[in-house]
C-alpha cells in the first residue's frame, strides 16, 4: 500500500490530522497498529477515548436535484449505529450529498489531490503570469495562494458549506463530532449529471 | 482511444450490437461518423430513424435501501427530455437503481469486462478442475459455460431482472425502447454500502 493510503486509513481510523498521522507512522516504523497506539498515547486520536472503535458504521446520504438530472451520493461514517440513527447525523449525510451536488468537489481533502494534478495546476498558474517579469519568490507566493484557492474549490472539507458560507464543511463536521462525541469521516462521494 | 471504447461509444450512439459495431468500424477504417452511417444504411442502428440523435438526455435513477446503509445511482440515457419525463422511463431508472443495489453488478455489458479479469476467471475454473483428467475440448466447453454464468452474474444487462426473474435487464430495457420509440442506454452506475 502507498504511504498516502496508509495515512488515509490511519486518519479514518483515528480522526487525527495528516501531519500527526505521518509522525505516528514514522515513530512506529510504518506499523499501523503501533501508529494508532502512538496517536492514542499522545491524545491526538479524536476517538482516543473509545479504544478500538474506528468509524465503520454510518449512512449513505443521497441528494437528487429537482428534475433528476443531477444527483450525488456520500458515504458518511461514524462509530456506532446509535449515532448513525440520530437526526443530526442523518441531516449531515443529506447536507453533504447536497454539497456534492451543488459545489462539485473532486476530492475529500487536500491530501487526496494527486501530485501530478498539483504540478499541472502550478504550471498553469506560472503560464498565466508568463512575461510579467515578477521575481521568483513573488511568483512562488502567488502560486501558493492560487493553490490554496484550488484546494478550497475542489476539496469538500475545505469548501464553504453551501447552507452557511461562513463555515467550511470541515467546521460543520467538527460541530457534529462535538455534539455526538463520535469520530465522523466522509469516506467517499460520487456525483452524476446527465451528459457530463 | 482504445478500440473497445470506440465500440462502446458507437453502441451508445446507435444502440447497435457489439459485433455489428465492430464490423461497421472495420468497414469504415475506424472512422466513427462513417461507422454510424454504415449502421444506419444496414438498418442496424436501433435509432436509425432518428438521424443524428444519440442518447444524451435522461435521468439519474436512485434507490436507497431501508436504513440507508446501501444505495445505488444509475445514469439512464434516452434521446429526448420528453421521454425522460415519462412514467415508464422514470420507473425504469428507479428499477435499475434497485437492481444495482440488490444484484450488485460490476459491469454494464460483457464487453466492459477487462480481458485480465476474464483470464483470471478462466484460470480459476481451470484450477478447480485440476486433476480431473478431462480432455482439453471438454475443459474448454466447461470453462465457456462458467464464463457465461459469470457474465450473467456480473453484467447488469445479462442479469435476471430482480422484479421478474424470467427476463433479463436487457429484455426490460428493450421493452421500454419499444414503448417509447427511443434508444435507451445505461451509461454508468455506482453502488455504495457501509463498510464495503
Amino acid at each position: 500500500m502507498a504511504i498516502s493510503e496508509i495515512v488515509k486509513e490511519l486518519r479514518q481510523a483515528t480522526g487525527a490530522g495528516v501531519l500527526d498521522c505521518k509522525k505516528a507512522l514514522e515513530a512506529s516504523n510504518g506499523d499501523f497498529d503501533k501508529a494508532v497506539e502512538y496517536l492514542r498515547e499522545k491524545g491526538l486520536a479524536a476517538a482516543a477515548k473509545r479504544a478500538g472503535r474506528a468509524a465503520k458504521d454510518g449512512l449513505i446520504g443521497i441528494y437528487v436535484h429537482h428534475g433528476s438530472r443531477v444527483a450525488a451520493m456520500v458515504e458518511l461514517n461514524c462509530e456506532t449505529d446509535f449515532v448513525a440513527r440520530t437526526q443530526e447525523f442523518q441531516t449531515l449525510a443529506h447536507d453533504l450529498a447536497m454539497q456534492v451536488t451543488a459545489a462539485q468537489p473532486q476530492y475529500i481533502s487536500r491530501e487526496d489531490v494527486p501530485p501530478e494534478v498539483i504540478e499541472a495546476e502550478k504550471q498553469k498558474y506560472r503560464a498565466q503570469m508568463d512575461g510579467q517579469n515578477k521575481p521568483e519568490h513573488i511568483l512562488d507566493r502567488i502560486i501558493e495562494g492560487k493553490l490554496e484557492k484550488f484546494y478550497q474549490d475542489t476539496c469538500i472539507l475545505e469548501q464553504p458549506f453551501i447552507k452557511d458560507e461562513d463555515s467550511t464543511v470541515e467546521d460543520l463536521i467538527k460541530s457534529i463530532i462535538a455534539k455526538t462525541g463520535e469520530n465522523i469521516v466522509i469516506r467517499r462521494f460520487v456525483r452524476y449529471e446527465i451528459g457530463q
